[in-house]
């Protein structure tokens, strides 16, 4: 009984490991652009342990982007239970994936497996639906909660909020390799936030809100 | 002299007839998954006008993306010609923009190669600087005329606002097939142009000006 589970933690180390060592490199040359070698080298594995734990270079590529829409629903979770205003919530939660974006190998590894999706003979999960679900649920309870502004309807509010938060990436990406992301999601909520809001509160009020969320 | 001309005409119309080819191919398959027989068959010419004419396939990637970028600039002069305040001119070249997005097949194979650029070797023109240039230039005029709410700041509103269209245009891609794109941006609208303007205007306004553009 030890022993198996000593098998299966160090299963688990190799299966972790190649997983790391692909996305490194996934992220900086692509999915074209990296081969089984490559990952074998990087990782110290061998091809076979490639196979044995992920049958394919697809299979691995799928695996890195599970891994990354896996990292939304516990940072979902944090942010909704912070007792703060939920528009508030929303914020922050915007800066902290903004940071994953920029930081965390496996989300930027899964960005970009998923733009050359085309490339990839794996079902990817559909994009985009889950974020649109998740920030309508959080503008729907600023409504319930008096913040919202009058004009303001949840749901099409969260679709282009979306949509706004993944162009700044691309444009972040393409510009400045992300180094400014969060300058230019503080520009975004600075234009949106005035629209989105009940009550404009005190002009020092948005800035603080966006030092707070940057430093969270 | 004649005859010149007539030669000239006639290279004319087969590169047009090859780049046109080309760009619904690579608008339905990717780069990578087009090949130079694909063009040739599509098309009705032979390999060797392809190479005759553009050398290379990435070459011919190069000159739709080329193409691609090259639609803006008149677009863009039409409309800051149009004799209504700037801010509508802004919302109505959004939507002629998307429209083009949507039904321009050199416009949507430039942006599918842009996208997949890392696999591509050609140097593609730099993206969004154009833009962020464009619309800040018409912000900048609304701000003189009046126009914009005071906490707005012309640059970082044109850098959101050319983040949130191509996250538009991205989202309405894996969504809808941008079938939708027109109401996605109306929503785009209907939030930020409460606050950018200076005087929000009769509820009415911004439905009114919303359906204006998109009939245009």
């Amino acid at each position: 009984m030890k022993d198996d589970e000593h098998v299966q933690e160090r299963a688990e180390q190799t299966r972790r490991s190649l997983l790391e060592a692909a996305a490194s490199l996934f992220d900086e040359r692509g999915y074209a652009g990296t081969s089984i070698s490559d990952i074998t080298a990087r990782s110290g594995h061998t091809s076979g342990a490639i196979y044995f734990h992920y049958t394919s270079k697809e299979r691995l590529a799928l695996a890195v982007v599970q891994e990354h829409f896996a990292t939304w629903p516990p940072l979902i979770d944090r942010h909704t239970g912070l007792h703060v205003p939920a528009l508030e919530q929303l914020v922050r939660l915007s800066f902290a994936v903004a940071r994953a974006f920029r930081d965390d190998i496996v989300v930027r590894a899964g960005a970009r497996l998923w733009t050359e999706r085309s490339l990839i003979a794996a079902p990817f999960p559909p994009p985009f639906i889950g974020w649109i679900d998740a920030v309508g649920a959080m503008l729907e309870r600023a409504h319930g909660e008096g913040e919202l502004a009058a004009h303001v309807d949840p749901l099409p509010a969260a679709r282009t909020i979306v949509c706004a938060f993944f162009g700044l990436h691309t444009v972040s990406e393409a510009l400045d390799g992300r180094r400014l992301v969060e300058d230019h999601l503080a520009e975004l909520w600075t234009l949106l936030l005035p629209s989105l809001r009940a009550a404009p509160g005190h002009p020092g009020h948005t800035a603080e809100l966006l030092a707070a969320a940057r430093g969270a």
